[in-house]
């Protein structure tokens, strides 16, 4: 019997309208958005991850950051494009190719138990197969207008179940869901 | 002195991923969604407003309810392109032409000073030029894909403050949020 696929989760803050980042992935809508030094549940929700799964434009936007974020966490970095990881991160980033249930797949007989998966449109591949287990979404007080998107066509509809609303002083609003099945029955059987 | 502007606001359902309609504009995705008899404060909301003030295709979609749901109100629809109100509306119901301000001028010439503003367009286009002054988005939690997106791209920023926000048992998360104004200068002196 293969091993469990692990539980994935989404946490992200998106503008009002939908975007993640800008359409050069800036983020300065988001990091300008509030003086607050709450981190908005992060640390708690970080402490239920064991691996972090990010897309090829997130893994490089976080390579900007000094330091490394993501120091003691296992990353894996999903990439049909990308050449390799940068030499300073070999030890803690791999690179994984294939699809998407390739991934979760290799995952799961690695030992991984909680992936936090991270990227657009990583994010919508995960849940257009039925993947996402909770989605946690941090809505910012701002419309930006245009930008990467946080949602996709899933070619179907998919149903969630509120879970929990935390409103911060900041303005932020927090809503985690439940991913409950996609609509079609064709998909229902794919989900996690 | 020019009366001054009525108070426009904005009461509306919106999918997870920001649509207000699938294309073809209908709302089965959203009139399933629960089986709940609570109205979501519409009836609230609506005590405060004297007008509303639709989109053309809000219009043809209204139409398309029976009874007319908005009998006791006055009811303004904006649409450069449509003939005419139909004929057993025509004591309720009237036509106007021309720009957003010019709109906004017209209802204030007319005495008018709380006015719901419904539809895609209109709001993104009252949105663009600083006109709204309340957003109450009510998250449906559901993935629909495409559809008719409740914003649009206004060409700037546009920043909101977060007055409050309301879950119900269904899982649809309300929230308000007051304009501030847009984030470039040229724009803020717009901002009603």
């Amino acid at each position: 019997m293969p091993n469990p696929y692990p539980r994935f989760s989404v946490f992200i803050a998106a503008s009002l309208d939908g975007f993640i980042a800008r359409a050069d992935g800036e983020l300065d809508w988001l990091l300008g958005a509030t003086t607050s030094t709450d981190d908005h549940g992060y640390a708690a929700y970080m402490q239920g991850i064991d691996t972090l799964l990010l897309g090829r434009n997130t893994y490089e936007k976080v390579l900007s950051f000094d330091p490394w974020p993501y120091a003691g966490k296992r990353v894996v970095v999903m990439s049909n494009t990308l050449d390799s990881i940068a030499p300073t991160l070999a030890a803690e980033v791999s690179l994984q190719r294939g699809t998407v249930r390739e991934a979760a797949a290799a995952l799961a007989a690695s030992g991984t138990s909680s992936v936090y998966v991270d990227g657009g449109k990583l994010i919508q591949s995960f849940l257009a197969e039925g993947l996402i287990d909770t989605l946690t979404i941090t809505r910012i007080p701002m419309l930006i207008g245009n930008g990467i998107p946080l949602f996709g066509d899933a070619g179907h509809d998919i149903r969630l179940a509120h879970l929990r609303t935390t409103t911060y002083e900041s303005g932020f609003v927090q809503s985690t869901y439940r991913v409950i099945a996609a609509s079609q029955n064709d998909q229902a059987s794919t989900a996690n």
